[in-house]
């Protein structure tokens, strides 16, 4: 059964609307290449020669800001290409747009909703449901989008939690640093996932449609125990670890929480996308440092309060981020970076689906 | 600008959810003539030759269970009627479908997804916006669905709240009974908003298109001020008078309050579908007595508690439906019939999109 994990709805100080900055600049470094992308890649021919609707899906959109901008980055450089077009073949209205905002049920809708930009100049709908899954009828979307949300895995490997596996995570909450076997259970739910998310898009983009992804990896050559996201969980770990300490915290229960998000290698995901059959790789590389820091307080729990509150029970919220606002890094400056960019790496994945 | 005013969410004892019966009762003594809707008038020719999406849109679907089982049905028909097809052409698989409910941005939109039926044969989206304008992109649509919604209007006309007007309203919160001003004013507001529903949907029926409508009317020959729906909502304009009269409202709130809900009667209706230009009326007809109990307390209050939230404030609420449930109909009994059959007549409208 694969569990749901939101990011925190609403505009209150907690919520995602208000603490997603390092992803909304992660974002907005890749703009130039998705721009790029575009212009070179969408085969405005594929489309029908009429005027038709051309389908964009943001999977993980979460709320807005991020995802209205950069669905006005996507529109804008698709409506260039077809204005240049147009001026080569005195062809070419532009086609109208249709926004699907995708997330989990959980995912605050009703908030998305209310801050949708008045201004749009694209018919819009939210789709709930995992990207895990089939989201959208056959052929039916020309481009798909997904920044920073494909790292979620949807379970926890169940051995992490057996104290009789070799893959018994104990005293961490993700594999930076753990056992070998650690990793392994990472990596063997992570390709299943990826998988299932390959093929369920490949039948759901039409033909020469793209899709573009910014995940976020591990570098050329790593182990998945080298994992890039560790340093920015490593407050929220060392924190849970003090209240065991404390003993506002059973050991059992920090002991059997995991935190379900994987980082690939390069490797890793090419020959997972290969695998799929029907996705031409155009562009597959590290776009460098992710421009994170470690995140304050309220930033750490717009991210994983759903998820602490499942495991660890209600009442070890307030005490928790209590407790990290006061760790050391942490208190220092919310705007302290993350210094070891080797690992911190950010992936710009562009997939064409292959025409029939 | 118009105004929202949602249907209350949730699943609370004041919701929608829990206070739907009227609604449901009346839709599905509809069920057949819509099955024999499908079965008659859907040309599966005038889709593509291969099995492709055909799309549905509930408008003003509020939350389930009501719009979840009419979009069963639909399908249902409609997938007969392929199958028929099929026996003899021998082509013929199913399309894929994919459900649009639509409501106000107000709508409680997660309720409705975390409520979705798990054994669903189609893709799902939701789409925040008024019916009365565009919602999606140009011939996208296959199949249009709106039960018991289109009596809203966009907004109260002006000159029911303008004291110099012979439109003024005083001590009614509906036009039955009215001076002829009064429903004319509620009538031209009509005329506006439904002429803008019918160009809208016009634009986004793919040609061949069927769009299904029940909607609440007033019988044959009848003014305005004979509206069909003032019995259901006279316990409640007789709970605020009562309010005034106690001195818990003031009288000028009482006097500006109106609802923005009207009838139309089948002339007035037709008249209105032909102007539109693009659209054939295929069946408008009265499918006699509307089968609606006066609503109790909370049946009342899921239907128009944000409007009277926003126009006579937070703290009217309580006292109001105290107040209400000790009406002497309605505690006689919430399931007594309103018995004027001639007024309560439910209109069955189908229309097709044209061919281009």
């Amino acid at each position: 059964m694969a569990e749901e994990f939101p990011m925190t709805g609403g505009d209150g100080p907690n919520s995602y609307a208000k603490n997603s900055n390092a992803a909304a600049k992660a974002a907005d470094g890749a703009k130039a290449m998705l721009v790029a992308a575009i212009f070179e890649n969408l085969d405005i021919e594929t489309l029908q020669s009429r005027p038709t609707t051309f389908r964009i899906a943001d999977l993980g959109c979460s709320v807005g800001p991020n995802t209205f901008i950069q669905v006005d980055n996507i529109i804008d450089a698709v409506s260039q290409k077809y204005h240049k077009k147009s001026k080569v073949q005195s062809a070419g209205e532009l086609p109208e747009f249709q926004v699907y905002f995708s997330d989990l049920v959980s995912n605050d809708f009703n908030y998305l909703f209310s801050t949708l930009p008045r201004d749009r100049q694209y018919f819009t709908a939210g789709v709930p449901g995992s990207f895990h899954g089939r989201l959208f009828p056959e052929a039916s979307l020309n481009f798909v989008y997904s920044a920073y949300a494909l790292h979620w895995l949807s379970k926890i490997p169940d051995e992490l939690r057996d104290i009789n596996s070799p893959a018994f995570n104990k005293g961490r909450i993700l594999y930076g640093n753990a056992p070998y076997e650690v990793g392994q259970a990472y990596s063997a739910q992570y390709a299943k996932d990826i998988k299932s998310f390959f093929h369920a898009r490949g039948q759901e983009l039409a033909p020469g449609g793209l899709m573009l992804l910014l995940i976020p990896g591990r570098p050329h050559g790593t182990l998945p125990a080298q994992n890039s996201l560790a340093p920015y969980f490593q407050p929220l770990e060392s924190t849970l670890a003090d209240m065991v300490n404390k003993g506002l915290l059973s050991e059992d229960k920090f002991d059997s929480f995991n935190l379900p998000v994987y980082c690939p290698s390069v490797e890793e995901l090419g020959a997972l996308i290969e695998e799929t059959g029907c996705l031409d790789i155009l562009t597959l590389e590290s776009i460098g440092q992710m421009p994170f820091s470690l995140p304050s307080a309220q930033g750490c729990r717009a991210g994983t309060e759903s998820i602490l509150r499942k495991h660890l029970g209600d009442e070890i919220i307030e005490p928790l981020f209590d407790l990290y606002s006061k760790n050391k890094n942490i208190a220092a400056g919310s705007a302290s970076l993350v210094h070891d960019d080797s690992m911190a790496v950010g992936f710009f994945v562009l997939v064409k689906r292959k025409l029939l």
